[in-house]
């Protein structure tokens, strides 16, 4: 996409009304008014065949009638009317149109929706919308919406998908002295999506964070890789999370999946910084728009109270980055400007008796020190100082250091008098909070930040390296047969075609054959019962394991047959597997969806009680690379399992991370056939001694 | 405890200030003005030898001239003053002392403090402080602090171990709206701590909730037993709960426990909610101080965005109150007054469209349904509605409702129109928050105090059957012989005397006697070297299991010996444990610490990789009722292991749940004497069949 084609939407030297009014109250009036209050310096044309003159404008009938050129249309008359008027402004030459008209896809009429892109698209036009609020800019003064006014001033720009949470940030951005450039209503994304905006808010220059409140997406695959294209923090508080409404999973896999899982997962490889609720969208907000990344863990606290230090302290822990003590020049260097009493160590305490010229000279060393990777400034509001006297300092401080490289945070912990000096703070680049733990969490943001995008940069994409004709051929064979799953022969065989480490596995359909195979595979083998109407193979008495010799192979062929039959009679049996016995490892699963969103997307787990009973799995979208597998591999709470534990050697992390990325490029290449599969148990040796895939499933898309 | 003694503290008819002064800046300057300020309507008297006014009160040179009775003496003189006058303050008949002045226990010198409270109990003188801010009270109009105003007008009461939060939190009421009617420096509590000042508080007219920001107790039995006996709603934000700087554990169980999970047991037992910050103890205070408890779990959620609706339906998840579907006649009835779009189920959204009248209807109808336990209303601020005749609504729908015992809590999304009526809606008893999920979390607060309150009220204490003195018998013998922990055969005879259910164990000395116990103990056994200079049995080829007959006792016996005289040629060997062969059940441990400001505690979770990898432990401060057993069992990550996963049967935990309690009051009543000792593994086996303790430790405290 050529963000220059949105340079119109944007950035329009001219804007048009359809639907213009006169009347208070309808959006049409409110557009304009909001228009002429926001002092947009472009032409506006109302425009209403009934009326000659609003708010002091030229009205026309049509938009044909306008004598310039029509950049933007902000489209507010009924849906019903919306098709003829798109047309007029195909005509027109109009470049992009902002449509707040509702009455489309959200209440069901998707078809009218489709046509109005489809009409657009005819003219080149792009639409932001239907059903939304409309669009606001700082920069171009430009309030082409019905939220009453444009926000306070500020370096993010923020896209959302509630229009009613709009209007309410737009106003809250004043009273919580959080300020946005542009808010973008986004609403049914008939045409322009979240990737789009993001595209084009990363060339913006006006914009230095991009902070979106997404329900959900239609495109998740689009959202990530804009996304990682971008050079700007990204911010998203992800809605409705809950369980509350959902529909019931089908499968395994995806029971464990939900919204939470698969889209921090999709925020992680996307490089987004995630955010928990709607104050915590705004504290990020503030940080990642003001302040660099933090580039390494050495945090310093610096405070002028104990108890806020140490609530500091556990917020630091508790949001990623525990502190460590100060070095002893550090040290040394900072009791300059404290009393006896006072601790350097970090948090650096210098108490009450702490003046401006002890927090200016404190935080302008510290931010100076090789050591030292950021600063959170706390105070606390005592009787002898004067807010605005410390939050001078602390500015001071910061100019002076020359340096531009490192995050500063504040929190002032007081009244009227602090909330002053924070707003001032703000107003100067310095994010400032009023509490502790909020200014460590918005440092945190700035750690999180530079941690994901460097997991990022490291990233590259896996080459892939699968045999995907003979996996077709398998599929087909099934689908030829009416089934919907594989049975686990043939699902081996299609792991297998992407190099994934099955366990020997081979179909036998008579005695002779099975010992036969059994001499191939090598003793102790394992024999299972192969047919699409038996699922649950222990329970049908179709599996025995450990069978040593020829006498016993023969005997366990008749067992499971005579078993199979009595628990099915119908049953359509293939055959029985005769298949290698894997020696004991630790016991992993992956599993895959075919995310309605992200499409192709791998969980990964330890297998038993901790997938069934804890649930401890990790989601990614596919494709995973191999530092991506590893990143899997060790952000699980049993992670320290396949690290070794109790005295037991690693297991095979690297073999297990190729394997899971390979799975991933399967699931990927067969997105079209794939709807759900599962490797559970994988066994993982010790370190150099591989994986074994020991089970296989793959259930297919209905075509 | 006498709370009337308090009365002369906490409401003084008189106040003396000794070390009062003239000159601007000194803290005996600020608390003669700040009484002043404050309005105090009781008798001021400054104590200075060298004035004989100060701001237009007469002074006097020693509190033995003042001519009337004194309640209370704020002392703000240095340290080393302070004994004489507290002689003085003694036989002027003195009932209090506020001791503003620091340099005791919290710079080391403990002589002096201690010094301070044997005098001042010598006279029946209760002592606030040391090193504190002093005491606020809005009812009295008494501020006898150097805090420099009384905190905004509230009906919760803030107890803080951090005199510059105390400040702060002073100012910050105001700019929060968040008021309270005392605020407390606690300090050094030399002699009033935490539960005295509960205890005084509870009978306080004027007091509604009790909010604590606590940095550590010294007695926390105390705390807990005072807590249970209240009957007022505390928040306690326990700060100082990261490892940064904390001392490394020496015990496995102490490694364990750490202040979070010690700390997080104590406040469940004592019944107080927690607070996870700074933050959420002002929002969790205007809740529990303004509204009733909420009694079910059936939460409504109103609201006129959809936007909002869904982050306060994920908050809801997060926070332990999961929405529920309205039953068809709410959802009916709530139909009428919102439009077609809108929706009825829960959360409700009446849309942007919805005015006062719809807020006020749907309000008041929702309060008085039986389903609803208690409303969340939400609002986000529109261009057609104005937050103050909101506000209004909502207060009228309270009112006109009568409903007295259902709680109702606030979001107004905006900006500064909703700040004001936030305010309003607080000053009127409503809580009102900027966020949705704030909202619901100061809604979840009044839910975890009703919950909290109840598994109190059915926690009756357990009687203690022990056999005290063979246990006693058995440590003396082991201390006689120099040891300070006993061998595996001793701690179970201790667990024996408290009724555990413990392997049968008995010790040989020689091989004739081996064969005799384990024919009396029943094959197969397990044999196990006894020495306290062994630990680790193992390692020292000291154990052998699944002994079948005399004959492999025999050969058995000579191999242990052999292989602990090679592991350690000095060893004192007691013998050979003869013991029972427990059949395979569930893993489970127990443990117990002696925590320094709780006593004896206990700790409970799975074996293997659930305590060494995930640490899914759980701690309760001994004793332990069998419902708070209970509890411990099913709050564990892995509980669904024990009441059965994958088919297999429920394991016995009613027997479970009466040996941890059993256990836990062995380690109170062996307090004195037990440091340390685990049960490590406890197999416990299907319902009925009972858990046993294979494997005991105990370790002595030093005497």
């Amino acid at each position: 996409m050529d963000n220059k084609e949105l340079d119109s939407l944007f950035r329009p030297k001219s804007v048009a009304v359809i639907g213009a009014s006169a009347t208070p109250g309808k959006i049409g009036h409110s557009v304009i008014k909001n228009l002429l209050d926001g002092k947009y310096e472009g032409q506006i044309y109302p425009i209403n065949n009934k009326l000659t003159e609003i708010q002091g404008l030229k009205c026309y009938a049509s938009i044909l009638d306008v004598p310039g050129p029509v950049d933007s249309a902000v489209v507010t008359i009924p849906a019903q009317y919306v098709l003829p008027v798109a047309e007029d402004c195909g005509k027109k030459g109009v470049k992009a149109l902002i449509v707040i008209t509702s009455g489309f896809s959200e209440v069901g009429d998707t078809a009218l929706e489709e046509k109005l892109v489809t009409i657009s698209r005819s003219y080149g036009m792009r639409v932001l919308g239907p059903n939304i609020v409309g669009y606001l800019s700082n920069t171009d003064k430009l309030n082409a919406s019905f939220a009453p006014f444009l926000p306070l001033k500020g370096k993010a720009s923020l896209i959302t998908q509630s229009g009613a949470l709009l209007i309410a940030i737009d106003a809250a951005s004043y009273s919580r002295g959080v300020g946005f450039d542009k808010l973008v209503s986004i609403g049914n994304m008939s045409d322009l999506d979240f990737a789009d905006l993001i595209a084009w808010l990363n060339d913006d220059p006006n914009t230095t964070c991009i902070t979106l409140h997404i329900e959900g997406f239609k495109d998740g695959r689009k959202f990530i890789e804009q996304c990682r294209k971008t050079s700007k923090p990204i911010i998203a508080l992800k809605a409705g999370v809950s369980s509350h409404g959902a529909a019931a999973a089908a499968s395994h896999t995806g029971s464990l999946a939900g919204a939470t899982k698969v889209y921090g997962a999709a925020f992680q490889q996307a490089g987004a910084v995630q955010a928990t609720d709607l104050d915590n969208l705004f504290d990020r907000t503030l940080s990642l728009s003001l302040q660099p990344e933090l580039k390494g863990d050495n945090l310093l606290i610096i405070t002028n109270g104990g108890g806020v230090g140490v609530l500091a302290t556990d917020a630091a822990e508790k949001y990623g980055l525990p502190l460590k003590f100060a070095p002893k020049d550090v040290q040394e260097a900072l009791k300059e400007h404290m009393p006896e009493f006072g601790s350097a160590k970090n948090p650096v305490d210098m108490t009450g008796m702490a003046g401006n010229e002890w927090y200016k000279e404190t935080v302008r060393y510290s931010l100076t020190h090789d050591w030292v990777d950021g600063v959170v400034v706390l105070y606390c509001e005592t009787a002898i100082t004067n807010p605005t006297d410390i939050a001078q300092a602390v500015y001071d401080a910061f100019q002076e250091s020359g340096v531009k490289n490192k995050p500063v945070t504040t929190s002032f912990v007081g009244g009227e008098r602090c909330e002053a000096a924070m707003k001032w703070l703000v107003d100067k680049g310095i994010p400032a909070y009023g509490a502790p733990d909020v200014a460590v969490n918005a440092m945190a943001a700035l750690r999180e930040y530079a941690q994901i995008r460097e997991s990022i940069s490291k990233n590259s994409e896996m080459k892939l390296v699968g045999d995907k004709g003979t996996a077709l051929k398998v599929i087909a064979k099934a689908r030829a047969a009416g089934r919907d799953s594989l049975t686990e022969i043939e699902a081996k065989e299609v792991f297998s075609a992407y190099g994934l480490p099955v366990t020997k596995t081979v179909l036998s359909t008579s005695e002779d054959e099975a010992v036969a195979f059994a001499n191939k595979v090598g003793y102790p083998i394992v024999m299972k019962i192969v047919s699409p109407d038996i699922l649950h193979k222990s329970d049908a008495g179709g599996v025995k394991v450990n069978v040593k010799d020829d006498k016993s192979v023969r005997e366990a062929f008749q067992t499971i047959m005579k078993n199979a039959r009595e628990y099915k009679a119908d049953a359509d049996i293939h055959g029985i597997a005769i298949q290698e016995m894997a020696p004991w490892g630790t016991e992993v699963i992956m599993g895959s969806i075919n995310d309605p969103t992200f499409g192709p997307t791998v969980m990964f787990g330890l297998g038993g009680i901790f997938v069934e009973v804890l649930k401890d799995v990790t989601f990614r979208v596919a494709p995973v690379s191999c530092s991506q597998s590893k990143q899997m591999i060790s952000e699980i709470r049993g992670a320290p399992i396949l690290a070794g534990v109790r005295g037991e050697a690693p297991r095979d992390r690297e073999k297990l991370a190729e394997t899971i990325c390979q799975y991933s490029n399967m699931i990927l290449d067969l997105g079209d056939e794939i709807k759900e599969s599962d490797a559970n148990p994988i066994l993982v040796y010790e370190e150099g001694q591989g994986v074994k895939v020991v089970d296989a499933r793959i259930i297919l898309k209905k075509k």
